[in-house]
């Protein structure tokens, strides 16, 4: 007999599919109040299984739910026009184009096509803007709230459903105290993400091949929004035993975090299509999140309630 | 200007009877369901003005409360004979001894003179035992819940209360990657307090004098209770930077847990009658609780109601 007798790992696996269904709850209710079922028109103009698979899903997702869902598939070269029509009629509340199209900065141009009252990506340079300067709401009145992207929004609510957002704290300082390391440092998902958990409190090592850096509102979090500081010579080895939570979205089968790196009893989530941890990591971690697109499909859907309210909103203030 | 504007400290200050009024509403409950106000006995045997203070607010807690509480002034010497009469005595319900009685090792003999059944501080080595071994029912068919001592108890629900206790994980594992130091390793409150947030999942530093233990359930927290890891060489400026929590608990005006070593948003809470904490505690902590003592009162009566309801257990099982 060696030593101890082991019990089973006491990692809690937590599914989309259980945290999708609460915010889904959530969704219905808000639309109820709203009084119309609104329309989402999808564009496909790209052969991406991967895409294909997110319309389709999105679809499924809207049909079960009683939301109206219309998918459009259009030539490329023709997409620019299609965006600019759906944004002109007024039965189309929301608009989501699959990416990627051409693959290159055209998409961000792209991306800017969208009517801001019908994006619900959360994509818009107005709202990007706004999140990178914690500002929470569009107008002065406060009466309508800005969009996230949806990625890391989804990250957002799953962090919340598993009380990494410590509900004591005042809202805006919920995850102070808290060490995130983030894999993933692109325009859409990670440096947004990164900014958005720092503005809440955190302290976040935002990984990427050109190294780390950390973004934290400053000692005390005294400062309104997060700055960004340049960890000259850190890797993953310095930042993720530091971590309370370890998010991986590295697209890349080679790519593991080692589970030796890992803190006892860490929160680790994968948003990456491959797997970024390895096999064992529930060997350590206490919550194990392995994908999160079921939560960022109702994500989309909670994006588009948002826009039909702020339509709203600014109709009553006309009126 | 220098540098950047700073706003104001971001640290949440959590009074204990903030803690202790949700708290008592539990039992206030739970003792309307018995159908009885049970009856507490006291017994002061000192001159210590700390043990009369305590008695005070118990005597007043009670009398608030609609709890039957009677104090009895007894002399040291006839202190053994009064609490074997009160043990003998079917309508007395709880007793607690206001120590120091004699300052020394016959204090634990007196300890261990009022009956199981009776003894709502669970000092009785039965309680302790069962505290050690992670066995929270006293009897095969678990109808009958082990007592835990007062302090600690009284900690354990201040970490409920601020969350540090995840509910979204199994109950027993719900401190899984959590990291806490306690500054004190009496046998009354740091060693039992230790252990209890080892067997729920902690990573626990036990600092004293003689220097700092390790408590853990092992790696993935796979064992059924803690076991106890001497960390040679040692100091609290190893592990407290570590530690989401610090639990300071330590009897003289000169000791200080320095601000500088504290992790940025760290869980900060005093037990002693002492400041362990210095002034500057509230610039780094995000949230600090500066005194215990009126949970410590709440979780005596939830212990006396724990009392009758075991009463009541066995005597179902009788009839």
């Amino acid at each position: 007999m060696v030593g101890h007798t082991n019990g089973a790992a006491s990692c809690k696996v937590v599914l989309a599919g259980t945290v999708a269904k609460d915010l889904l709850a959530e969704v219905s209710q808000g639309f109820s109040k709203v009084g119309k079922a609104p329309l989402l028109i999808g564009f496909l103009a790209n052969k991406d299984p991967a895409a294909r698979k997110y319309a389709e899903w999105t679809d499924r997702t809207c049909q079960e739910n009683g939301f109206k869902f219309e998918l459009r598939e259009v030539d490329r070269e023709e997409l620019e026009s299609s965006i600019l029509a759906a944004n002109e009629d007024p039965d189309i509340d929301g608009i989501i184009v699959y990416y990627p199209i051409f693959g290159n900065r055209q998409d961000q141009y792209l991306q800017q096509c969208t009517d801001v009252s019908k994006d619900v990506e959360g994509l818009s340079h107005r709202y990007i803007f706004k999140l990178y300067h914690n500002e929470r709401f569009l107008d002065e009145q406060m009466t309508q709230k800005s969009l996230l992207p949806c990625t890391p929004l989804a990250l957002l609510k799953i962090l919340d459903y598993l009380r990494v957002y410590n509900s004591i704290l005042p809202y805006g300082n919920r995850l102070f105290g808290r060490s995130i390391t983030v894999f993933n440092r692109s325009e859409t998902v990670g440096r947004p993400l990164a900014a958005l958990l720092a503005n809440d409190g955190a302290c976040v090592y935002s990984v990427d091949v050109t190294g780390v850096q950390e973004f934290t509102r400053g000692a005390g979090i005294k400062k309104n929004r997060h700055e960004v500081i340049e960890k000259e010579g850190w890797g993953m080895q310095d930042c993720v035993p530091l971590s309370d939570v370890v998010i991986g979205g590295v697209p890349g089968e080679s790519f593991k975090i080692p589970t030796e790196l890992l803190r006892e009893g860490a929160v680790c989530i994968n948003f990456s299509t491959e797997k970024n941890f390895e096999a064992d990591v529930k060997d350590k971690a206490s919550i194990y999140v392995p994908a999160i697109g079921k939560v960022t499909i109702v994500v989309l859907l909670r994006n588009l309630l948002r826009l039909v309210q702020n339509r709203q909103a600014r109709t009553q203030e006309q009126a």
